[in-house]
């Protein structure tokens, strides 16, 4: 139901609940109040890119993959098969009495957390380094996953609930997440770490936010009033639910030692604006409110907002689960297609000799790599269940059914050798490097997967915490790249990863790289695709690739200077918003009105051509210090054979604004430089622009 | 190189080496000898199903399933691409003087051990609990391994070595098999455990034979001359190598404590008559000989025996490694063709309503169950690296391209949640429930894999050693069935697991079952293709699938009475040689000469008809316990349409024998009677057949 309706109805409702029952529905484990008809709810649910962790479901490429589109389209598409499909699954399982985790309709996405640092394991949960891309692509997703597509259904409430995580100031290290500091100035928070929460709650009205483990200059931010109450509600505006991360409520007493006892520390969540515990320590709220640490006011109104949004999702309806199930079965061959075209959408060509496409099929086709025959590579982390998985050498078999494959693990993602019983290291090395030196064209499918690069506690090896310790490939997967690369003269990389990773000296050697990221249950059509030139690369970048040594500072320093595209002084490897493709659109000419900026475009070949435009600005004003170009908005171009059109790029003032020492965000004084491309006016881009043989976008004195 | 002629230059070459350079070889990780030529060389390799452990090669079914074919032919096919692939992967490591573990000849299988009782881990490696079936099979594999098929290698040595393990009386408990005494007469010994050993010497010429981790009456056997003397070269005239189980020397003072120091160890295995060691206890050999404990021609002998079969393996020619990768690559498309054919040999219907064949597409089908769409549930143990995996699910989708496919985990493989986080068990029951409701066929892929039905030390969970507690599907798979079989009335189970499996009371209302095993990389192809009717299914239980309750008996009780189909008295749930076909061919009359049965077949129907042969004898003297009707021979015939053939099917005289309490195998001399049919003459199997609306097979009255 409505906002309005279901508001007038929770209140009423919380208005006959006893003080045990309210205090019993803040706890995300929700039990049935049945004298007052309300069921049981578990509110605890995942979709990052697609529904996850309940059974069958689309499984889309990562966030961060889905980021590299540049498409917000794309983002929105999959928000809203996540709440089609969603529902879809509740419904069934309501009609089984089935309310358990992962079942409901309130899920704990997006993250969009900025990628501060390369080295954060759970970097691809996230849209990337940049404030206003990852607003961009938030936004997009929270209105798919909320808003009904069917207009019959506008009258409706939620379609399913988003939730923007985890606020704020969050990005590693995982190993230390639990009791850490974040040190940010105002000036930091105003520019970098709050603006993507603020816009998906201004321009998205996400229904929830996650506040996170760590404490922001030195208050846990699940009982920070500053975050939770002063930022979010009362400047923003914000009318949903708040709600920790799971344990983080716990930690305030027992990592960050902010309170002395475990209800005092309940009572400072409740007080700071945390609605909901995902966790059992909202279970000391009846001793908080007896012993006068809280008052009660507090608890009224979180129950209030819980109730409201679970109202707003409406789950009391006929479930009619034959109905549902026809329905998703009618949806299953469509949002397969959709995920693949999806998935193609997001790989990234980072280097390319003239190798790419192949398009003939080659006699012998070597792949080779920890990475090229796995599922898990593909799933990224919170992930569902696909019906089919379809591996990067499952995919190469497809687009090249008659040339012979010779595929090899090569090494260990990254013990040392793969037969636990070898007494040598490097025991599938020969191998690898013999189908090298014998194949036409090796690929080489490197990198992590997502249980070594997430999570803390999800990882499952030696590396305890998930985050990366640098950009290296690990050193049996480096070892056997050598050698295949001492093989072959014809070695086309693909990079499995949720972020930044280098080659070191062989990046020079390999013909080409393709940034295949954790790119979906449909990502190995998607990259061989790409191979053989079905399709034209038109991801880029949502993140720097930089070279190693260059990523020298201390990863705890949340201090933006020198960090991500925005503040980086250095030529990286790859930069923010750079991608190659095959092809590009023809761009004549562009010209600017306020924030607007106009562009000619012209597609010269035969067959389609999408680019990914991106605007960028650069203030300038004296006495204060602002960052380099910075991304203000993008469009994705797609024009039929001849087809001219003239391309808006319109920025968000908001994002052209300059910020203060305190935080204030206002209106730049001094000169704004617009520039539009398809990559960022920087040094580097232009330099691999040129080695492609492109001449330049336009350039920003244009503008 | 021919016997003779390596066995020469072996002789020659001991004489030149030192003391120290002799025991050195006795280790299977031997090293070079530069002075003298001899490279280095690790006897460690595997290849039960094909070669294992050392990358790309072609998967195979697992040695059970392997041996439900009842077709000899195919464990010889088997044996023979497992031989020739393993040259030309031996050529390419050698090339590249990768000589590592498992880049050898010697390959340490297959093994012929007794399922003597139907909840050893291990049961799936062997060809199960007959000793005339472990023969047969063994036989052929060996023969498949060990001789070249091109005629013109006729004049070389040996293609690869096989070796029979593990030697002898080896069955379970995995848990204690490092210090267990398996207590067997001399009667037992002649009559069940030592036959497949004694054929796979004397009729394959088996190169290897493996002593195993257990005593047999109080002796370590990897330390008993009884074993690897007097039986093994004295009496069968066994001229090949010994080698220890990995590590069963160590045992021989660690765990059964037979000896008191190291070095009596070592030397009691070297006099008893074990040549090399897996593991590094012989490194204490130097010591024995000093002190006496260890006469220095035991020595000579060994490395001798050892110098012969390298020599026999030609492992000095030139690799020519580009020959080797283009007669490779010339052959993997053909293998994996070979690989389907033999996979649908070894599926075995063990129920069927009618509901099988399903020709017609359904609209709807739903998948259930861990074992659905996992790859490792298609490669048993000591399996290799298959270029493709076909799972159960993905099989189902090719042959119907047009269905909807619902797939669900249902459950996880034996925890009692799918999700870690889930404070409620069975959380994907709801899911499963839901598919089955709405689908028209419900498959429920269940059962095992080899993580935990398998080897101690190879259980990666809590099940600590790999034997089955029981004979009962996992406590959550069951109860996902269960509400699965509520939820519809049209389900049929692929039971995927490596021995007997019962479904307590669900067996009664599940519509078929069919018994996939672990079916090597085209498994899933293969059932599937038996699902639809493309393939009659023609595979016939090497084991007994008894009721749970029917094992009463202590699991480390060794004695035969009342175990396996030869002993057991009651009627079991699917007996040993059991199986349906959807068709078979007419037997019409047979006729017995001597050892010899002659049977008149037919096939009446307009397309091939396979149909497996098998002879069973029951031996009568007065005052002699003999074993129930017991397997004497096999033969597996094929019929084009309206064909006629006179089926031979000829006992080896060996298995018509019976056996003294002393242990003497002698002529019967009382009566014989023979049975012919595609199943044993038990009660149960009539009973079954009737149930299938089948006239029985031929009566062993007539023969």
């Amino acid at each position: 139901m409505k906002k309005q309706e279901a508001n007038l109805k929770a209140r009423e409702l919380v208005k006959q609940m006893t003080r045990e029952e309210k205090v019993s529905q803040m706890l995300y484990t929700a039990p049935a109040i049945e004298r007052l008809g309300l069921p049981a709810y578990n509110w605890w649910n995942e979709a990052l890119h697609g529904v996850a962790r309940a059974g069958l479901s689309t499984v889309f490429p990562q966030s961060i993959a889905l980021s590299a589109s540049y498409d917000p389209q794309i983002l929105n598409d999959v928000g809203s098969v996540v709440g089609e499909e969603g529902r879809l699954k509740n419904r069934i399982y309501r009609s089984r009495e089935d309310r358990g985790i992962y079942k409901g309709l309130t899920y704990w996405s997006p993250n969009i957390n900025i990628v501060r640092d390369p080295r954060w394991g759970r970097g691809h949960e996230s849209y990337g380094e940049d404030p206003c891309l990852n607003a961009i692509m938030g936004v997009a997703f929270v209105k798919g996953i909320q808003e009904y597509r069917d207009p019959s259904m506008k009258d409706k409430g939620l379609q399913a609930a988003a939730c923007a995580k985890h606020f704020a100031v969050h990005s590693g290290p995982e190993g230390i997440r639990h009791g850490f500091d974040s040190k940010a100035t105002p000036k930091e928070l105003s520019e970098t770490y709050l603006p993507a929460f603020e816009k998906l709650v201004k321009d998205a009205d996400v229904a929830g936010v996650m506040s996170s483990y760590n404490a922001v200059n030195g208050v846990p931010t699940s009982a920070s009033s500053f975050l939770l109450r002063e930022t979010l509600r009362d400047k923003w505006g914000f009318e949903g639910y708040t709600v920790s991360d799971c344990g983080a409520i716990s930690d305030i007493y027992h990592h960050h030692h902010y309170k002395d006892t475990l209800s005092e520390a309940a009572a400072a969540a409740v007080e700071g604006g945390c609605d909901l515990n995902c966790g059992n320590m909202y279970g000391h709220l009846l001793e908080a409110l007896e012993k006068g640490q809280l008052e009660e006011k507090y608890v009224d109104e979180a129950v209030e907002r819980l109730l409201t949004i679970r109202f707003m999702l409406d789950m009391d309806e006929d479930p009619q689960p034959e109905k549902a199930m026809e329905e998703w079965v009618g949806k299953l061959r469509e949002w397969k297609q959709l995920n693949r075209r999806i998935a193609e959408s997001c790989i990234v060509l980072l280097k390319n000799d003239g190798i790419l496409p192949l398009k003939e099929a080659p006699e012998t086709i070597a792949i080779v790599g920890p990475d090229a025959a796995v599922h898990t590579v593909l799933e990224g982390n919170y992930h569902g269940t696909a019906a089919d998985y379809v591996t990067v050498a499952k995919g190469i078999a497809e687009v090249y059914p008659e040339s012979n494959l010779l595929i090899s693990e090569g090494a260990h993602l990254y013990k040392d050798r793969v037969e636990n019983c070898s007494p040598l290291p490097g025991d599938r090395i020969s191998e690898a490097a013999a189908f090298a030196s014998f194949a036409d064209v090796t690929f080489a499918v490197v990198g992590l997967d997502p249980c070594i690069e997430g999570e803390a506690g999800d990882a499952s090896n030696e590396y305890a915490a998930g985050d990366k310790h640098d950009l290296h490939l690990p050193a049996s997967q480096q070892a056997m790249l050598e050698a295949v690369c001492e093989a072959s003269d014809n070695v086309v990389v693909i990079l499995m990863s949720g972020g930044a990773l280098e080659l070191g000296n062989l990046n020079d050697k390999v013909r080409a790289v393709i940034q295949g990221w954790y790119p979906g249950s449909e990502g190995g059509r998607a990259i061989a695709n790409v191979i053989c030139g079905k399709v034209n690369p038109t991801g880029r970048l949502p993140l720097t690739f930089y070279y190693n040594e260059q990523v020298s500072w201390d990863f705890s320093d949340y201090h933006t200077d020198g960090k991500t595209y925005r503040f980086f002084k250095g030529k990286p490897l790859y930069p923010f918003g750079f991608g190659i493709g095959y092809e590009y659109l023809t761009m004549e000419s562009a010209r600017r009105k306020g924030n607007s900026v106009y562009v000619d475009l012209k597609n010269q070949l035969d067959h389609p051509v999408a680019m990914p435009l991106q605007l960028y600005v650069k203030a300038e004003e004296e006495g204060l210090e602002t960052p380099n170009f910075q991304l203000v908005a993008v469009n994705k171009i797609l024009l039929e054979p001849g087809q001219k059109t003239t391309a808006v790029l319109e920025a968000d003032p908001f994002w052209t604004m300059v910020v203060e020492e305190d935080g204030t965000r206002r209106p730049c004084r001094g000169k704004l430089t617009f520039f539009v491309g398809d990559h960022q006016p920087d040094e580097r881009s232009e330099e691999l622009c040129r080695q492609q043989g492109r001449q330049s976008c336009i350039r920003p004195d244009l503008l």
